[in-house]
């Protein structure tokens, strides 16, 4: 008989983070696997991570780095704008972005509008440090096409923060000039618009290419940098515009007990290394 | 007769970041495959990011992303301390460190120092953008034990780079106190040592550590941060011990044409978001 030494069995999540470069992360337990109207949408838990939520194959959120990507998506336009009352969050349905623009006592209502019903269910079902925010009674969730309730909101918001998937399928439009020209007018007169905008490495014509569209519509265009481990090659970026106001300057105290933000992270993630200087011209 | 689609050969590097999380790279070419004295050594080409040294399943040097690195590792202390003259660089048989060194027109001699022979010479066969600077006048390349050649050099040098592979095996000791003590040793009164020190994601007890480990050893200690997109996370780590300068203040111009270094990028990279302040006390 022949003796084989025992094998365990193994789960791993690949993702395909461009079409030569994959992340695998190790998977103890698939805790949801489903399709939606939207996209394809993947709970797993993971000893590296914690739990991880995947759309159509790009992970969106991970409980161990997450605080990393919501506290620069919130914190560096609701740290520079005057008096931030009124937020609109597109996308972002896991609830993580929302919760940190909900710690600022500026705010009187943050809306989160995401399309897909089912990536909110999962975040309540899942993810609970995440979706928290989404019963404080300043939170209106609303699962509904954004672009929708953009025009239905003229000059109505002083921040909206573009929380979006990867720019493909019914995603692709929230990085174009129409779309931003859409949000400027759905801004009051010292409003900022704050975009994630791609890793710079794996995809530097979005990052380029958001920044230029971004430029068409607003006076005011910077981009940002922070590390985000579990996003492509963990270099992301961060796109503001604003209606005049420097989004580089402090204008407000940063909220208690952050982990990645701090008003020196903020001065510090506007300094650019040469080549992503160039990139965006 | 059944009809399959046509399927292409596919070949993947796989490099295990930690137990539980891997990064893939898609391959074209295996140029190098070899177990040296001290290590597995393998070269490929890669799509997306050129070609790769991996040492003992390492991801070492891509010609892409490079630049993120090594500037860090040379620039740091070049343009702190006020008048690097000479240099020593521990490990860094790629030649990379070198290159951006000799950058410098302060530097009389630089010194590689690498305990592998076959690193310098697949650097020279397959690298020729990182190698190209061992043919400088001021280099002076020595495969040897970067130990002992630090024993047989007291008070000799102006800045040590310790540009070592992840602290395991013949590595390890080149995080730890002991030869900490030595570099002090080596270095004259205005010295400065750098050193890699991981990711606080992927390798939090490195990097804190390490830190504690200078601290033993030099008066002042600093953390700095940057972009690295094929080690673990993206986000690394630069420990700076001196016998007395604050390391993050520059005091000499920087090189020209550098694509990830300038000044204000200097001055960023000591900026800690509060997580890693915390975790390194």
């Amino acid at each position: 008989m022949e003796v084989r030494p025992k094998r365990l069995n193994e789960m791993w999540l690949f993702e395909e983070q461009t079409h030569n470069m994959k992340l695998g992360l190790r998977i103890t337990q698939v805790l949801r696997n489903i399709k939606t109207q939207y996209q394809d949408l993947l709970v797993v838990d993971t000893p590296e991570y914690g739990k991880v939520m995947v759309l159509d194959g790009a992970i969106q959120v991970t409980e161990r780095d997450e605080f990393c990507y919501h506290e620069m998506m919130a914190h560096l336009a609701l740290c520079s704008h005057p008096n931030p009352e009124r937020v609109l969050i597109v996308g972002g349905g896991d609830g993580g972005t929302l919760r940190e623009v909900l710690r600022h006592d500026s705010v009187k209502e943050a809306f989160l509008v995401d399309i897909d019903q089912e990536v909110i269910r999962a975040a309540r079902d899942f993810f609970p440090t995440l979706s928290c925010a989404m019963d404080d009674p300043r939170a209106r969730v609303l699962p509904m096409d954004a672009l929708k309730f953009i025009e239905d909101n003229r000059e109505s918001f002083d921040v909206v923060i573009v929380d979006s998937t990867d720019p493909v399928e019914f995603a692709a439009g929230l990085f174009e000039a129409p779309f931003y020209a859409n949000v400027h007018r759905s801004l009051k007169e010292d409003g900022f618009i704050v975009c994630q905008t791609e890793s710079p490495f794996s995809d530097p014509h979005v990052v380029a290419g958001a920044i230029q569209d971004l430029r068409k519509v607003f006076p005011v265009v910077k981009l940002a940098v922070g590390f985000m481990p579990t996003y492509p090659t963990g270099f992301w970026t961060y796109g503001i515009g604003t209606k005049g106001l420097d989004p580089a300057e402090v204008r407000r105290p940063a909220p208690e007990g952050t982990r990645y933000y701090s008003h020196e992270i903020h001065r510090a993630a506007f300094v650019l290394p040469p080549f992503l200087k160039s990139m965006i011209g």
